[in-house]
């Protein structure tokens, strides 16, 4: 028998004469790509000849020990790979000793990097895959019904296990899809456990979609499951904002209107039905293309997007409906996608510590950390913190208000072209300069900006710069000495800020930043910094060795400007990341990797939930938060910022 | 530790002294009713002390080994069963050696008789069981969310699996269900995979539907889970009977319509929904009160009734979509019961022998039975043959046609009050005497007897009075030759036999069979005949030991009309019997016991399909048997009628 070696992986084996490297793959446990299963129509098994060769008959030509090339490679390599030694797992068969490479795009379970966000490298492993078949045709001695049939040949050709449920309606179209396939199909199944969709012929396309369900912002996130890469990224507000800004009013509401909830659950199923809609359209399919959907939220924005009485989470004892993972079909909900595709929704930690947390979990995994302390901050209206490592991690959540995300801010919007997303204030001429979305240069480079409003980061940069430049105080209040035109006045007697004067703007009005919106930004950040507080006493630590800003901005914040403002506690700015947005990574991570599923299931049990609202300091603690960081002990990093704030 | 016997079983054991005796049964594999799982709310569980007496202190009253009576049991107690040594086993404690009586009424799996049709025992075990909880209130320490305190709870008190599905739509509900039970529910679990309801407080009602569809008649049942009993019988036309007649131009409606399935099954699922409807309401009740359908029909209206495609049964290889039992969502189906149930199909054997036919098959079990030749006849607009016993059994189908459900005859109609179901003929006289459905007393002894129509088991009767009394030829043909006003020409010219003057009917007209419904009857018992004989020879047998007849009549027929006619081979009719709907009682078997859904697979899988149809000899034999018996060997057993009609 000839030895096969392949590479990387290094797995070796005896086979037996004759058989094709893709069979000798699978008997030694190499995972190659291939689509239809060995059937030479798909091209996917690509390997290479490394070693193998030898002069037979001492002919002046390169023989191998693999058979000769058959016509059906020559329609998948190119003349280039055939020179390279490339050949179809599929069709060469082994006749002698030999040694193999597995190129990447060929191995079946890939490395892939996630492309949003900060990069990701995660194993392609969805829970939505397809295989193809080709079936013997139905005679009359063969009784076996249409779905005996592709469930025995799933069976035989990828062991998948033979009771395999069908989704109904899948099974409604069955016969007509086999025939017209000549009974050759390719069947999707979920999670090796029901079949939800049977095409003719080979089918490759298989896409999902990972939405994250925030209390202001939606985001969603169309990926390609055959290949793990992010095709179209959107966002929208969430269509409930009007029936309450943050988790407790949207609770009221429910309580106080009797179709409240089903209002409310149906506002935002239509809003990822118009998500799903017009991202599909962008690449020229419809929202029936896709084939799984996960979903992230926190605990009350998942029950009411479930349509699951939500008010007892909101008093005490703040218990959920469900905390478990769910696998729901898209048709009970009324998510407008494939009819037999389903739902699956991350599970809840405790509390507010929703879905959305263990998906910021599964992205940032802190679990993995060995020994640091790493502070995991999640700012969102409803703000989740995780702190600690593998040997410990605690939760919390936090009202923060939607201010971060550019709610109840006077020119608050979501990050969108158009949106100021970076500010810098001269200390000196208290002038502005910024930087809008959509544009490379920054005002007053660029005069005519366009901006429309201000985003998340550059709300953030506006507080820390009007405090570094000293035009508020550590109060949060404006100071109405400095002699510049753009602190002035508002129509309500109040002061504010100008940033971009109304000539810059394409909304033909100055774009300022008030005394309200300053005090908006106060509440959030100091929400963040008591709890992140709290939990750092409840594990008993008092320096942090990492802190990972995450949240739906759009854009990254400057964690500078964070860290000046207050909203965590000190760190060496090495040592501050901002990630994005990592609870949507984690609804990603679950659409492309089922294993992360089991992963969030586990850490979802294993975090610890702390209650902070509840401990009798909070409100003195949450006030005296509200200021801006005037102590150099508390902030030794910045101290030497603060230093100059304070001159 | 004292020894506790339970009888009528005489399980015995060792038991904790101070266990209460439904702990005990447990422990000892005894199954007590208990609704409320021993909480001392349902009073199912009452038991017999029949032994355990004894005089306590030498004072003159009878104590006994058992804890003294609370409260709670006399409210659900009588006097007289308080004074025959009744007791609640969940009350009562064991404290010395004792001998216990279960009643039947108590037991766990109950024995119950199907009270419809023939008479049939059976053990209570529907897949549909409520269980009562008593929960621990949620705490700010005890973060389980409601689902899993549900499932948590279950699992302690019935050993029920942990990782029971909520279904979504039940989920939707359950925290509000939980807080208006005051932590106190009963939970409906399906199959033990499942939880399908979750109500306040203890809800004993669980109600099943099950379904015959027939080609041409619907026949529903509407049981209650709890006890076997058949609340309520109801049928209808299938309302499909406007885009055909018979399976064959069912299929044909469909491949000629681009929406004549969709059409097709729209009509059933209101059918149903229809017959769901009316029968709940005929006991106070609305169809959300059913928690689990079982459907059983021949395989092409069960293609159609699902919604899958059913033209590739029609044409060779005669391939069914799917063979396998389906659960499907009631929702899905479009059958409006409880949201959350489910529709249970039986499977399919082969080709046309369909669910109806493993129906048939789990009601009369033949493969039980050891040695006998057992000749079943399943006889509706497709006709289902099985022949043989525990050793080996065949099936086949015919194309009895809707004749004998009364349809494409003149004045057929269905079983219902005004039907004539009973006909004799003088053959002195070629008077005619009948009963109507709904009427104690015969014609004439009534004159005025509303008879609207004749339905099968008339039908049947008609054409052998008809037979026997010389009216008919042996060919079929009317005999001119009489001289009675009830033999005449009818409009078309033809002769027909008026059995039922205008003025003692309800419709104001003369009720008349004609030569056209005698042939219609010819046909059909001409297929089954035909079926019949291929069946004998296929299994290489003579003779039969016994013939069952089944049919959604609603009446019994007439086995001796029915063999006289020549509907079936010759047998001792003393063991010919007429069950009534065998198909409908199969439907309701597998709805109260779901080993009987096991069986049904089994059995599906056991019969071997014999297809007649193709048979080179088909259309010279069926031509042949056309005619009714006139030879009295191959009918023995009724020579003796015979002769008389020879003569």
């Amino acid at each position: 028998m000839p030895t096969v070696i392949f590479q990387p992986s290094g797995r070796r084996g005896l086979v037996d004469g004759g058989t094709n490297l893709l069979d000798a793959a699978r008997q030694l446990g190499v995972d190659i790509e291939s689509v239809c299963g060995g059937v030479k129509v798909c091209g996917k098994c690509k390997v290479k000849l490394e070693t193998g060769f030898f002069e037979k008959f001492g002919i002046d030509s390169r023989q191998t020990n693999l058979s000769p090339f058959l016509p059906d490679e020559t329609d998948y390599l190119t003349e280039g790979e055939i020179g390279d030694n490339f050949r179809l797992a599929c069709c060469a068969k082994v006749l002698g000793d030999l040694l193999v490479f597995v190129p990447e795009e060929s191995r079946g379970a890939k490395q892939v990097v996630l492309e949003t966000g900060k990069e990701r490298v995660f194993k392609l492993n969805p829970a939505v895959r397809k295989y193809y078949i080709e079936m013997q045709p139905a005679t009359l001695e063969d009784h076996r019904s249409d779905a005996e049939r592709v469930k025995d040949t799933l069976n035989a050709k990828y062991h998948l296990p033979r009771d395999l449920n069908v989704d109904y309606l899948v099974l409604r179209d069955l016969p007509t899809v086999v025939r017209d396939g000549h009974w050759k199909v390719t069947v999707t199944v979920w999670n090796r456990q029901e079949i939800i969709l049977v095409e003719p012929g080979l089918v490759e396309r298989a896409l999902g979609l990972a939405v994250d369900v925030g209390t202001t912002t939606v985001a969603a996130y169309l990926c390609d499951l055959r290949t793990g890469q992010v095709l179209v990224v959107d966002s929208m507000m969430n269509p409930q904002v009007r029936y309450g800004e943050d988790v407790l009013s949207r609770i009221t509401y429910a309580m106080m209107n009797d179709d409240g909830l089903e209002k409310m659950h149906g506002a935002i199923i239509e809003g990822i039905n118009t998500l799903a809609g017009r991202m599909t359209e962008k690449i020229g399919l419809t929202p029936d293309a896709i084939l799984e959907v996960t979903l992230v939220f926190n605990t009350v924005m998942q029950h009411i997007a479930l349509g699951i009485e939500p008010s007892y989470i909101g008093r005490s004892p703040f218990t959920a409906g469900t905390k478990e993972a769910q696998n729901i079909k898209a048709r009970d909900l009324g998510i407008k996608v494939w009819k037999a595709a389903n739902v699956h929704t991350l599970p809840v930690e405790a509390g507010f510590v929703g879905p959305d947390n263990v998906g910021v979990l599964i992205a940032e995994e802190p679990y993995k950390e060995p020994a640091k302390i790493r502070m995991v901050i999640d700012i969102g209206t409803n703000g989740e913190i995780d702190i600690g490592n593998a040997g410990k991690l605690l939760c919390t959540s936090c009202a923060t208000g939607p201010a971060l995300e550019g709610a109840q801010i006077k020119f608050g919007m979501r990050a969108a072209p158009g949106a100021i997303e970076k500010v810098r204030i001269d200390p000196e001429t208290m002038e502005a300069s910024y930087k809008v979305i959509g544009q490379d240069k920054w005002y007053p480079e660029l005069k005519k900006t366009d901006a429309k409003g201000i985003c998340g980061s550059g709300i953030i940069d506006v507080v820390a710069e009007l405090f570094k430049s000293g035009i508020i105080q550590k109060s949060g209040r404006f100071n109405m000495k400095p002699d510049s035109p753009r602190v002035r006045k508002a129509e309500d007697g109040r002061p504010e800020y100008v940033l971009a004067w109304a000539d810059e703007t394409s909304i033909g009005k100055d774009i300022s930043f008030t005394q309200g919106d300053v005090r908006a930004v106060q509440l959030a950040k100091a929400a963040l910094y008591v709890g992140s507080r709290y939990l750092m006493e409840k594990l008993g630590v008092a320096n942090l060795d990492s802190v990972t800003l995450a949240g739906a901005f759009g854009s990254y914040i400057d964690k500078e400007s964070a860290m000046l403002i207050g909203m965590f506690p000190d760190c060496d700015l090495d040592n501050v990341m901002a990630v994005g947005n990592a609870a949507g990574d984690g609804a990603k991570l679950a659409l492309l990797d089922v294993e992360k599923r089991d992963e969030a299931a586990w850490i979802a049990r294993e975090v610890e939930f702390v209650e902070t609202a509840i401990e009798p300091d909070f409100q003195e603690r949450f006030a005296a938060a509200m200021a801006f960081p005037h102590s150099t002990d508390k902030f030794p990093h910045i101290g030497h910022i603060l230093a100059k704030v304070g001159k």
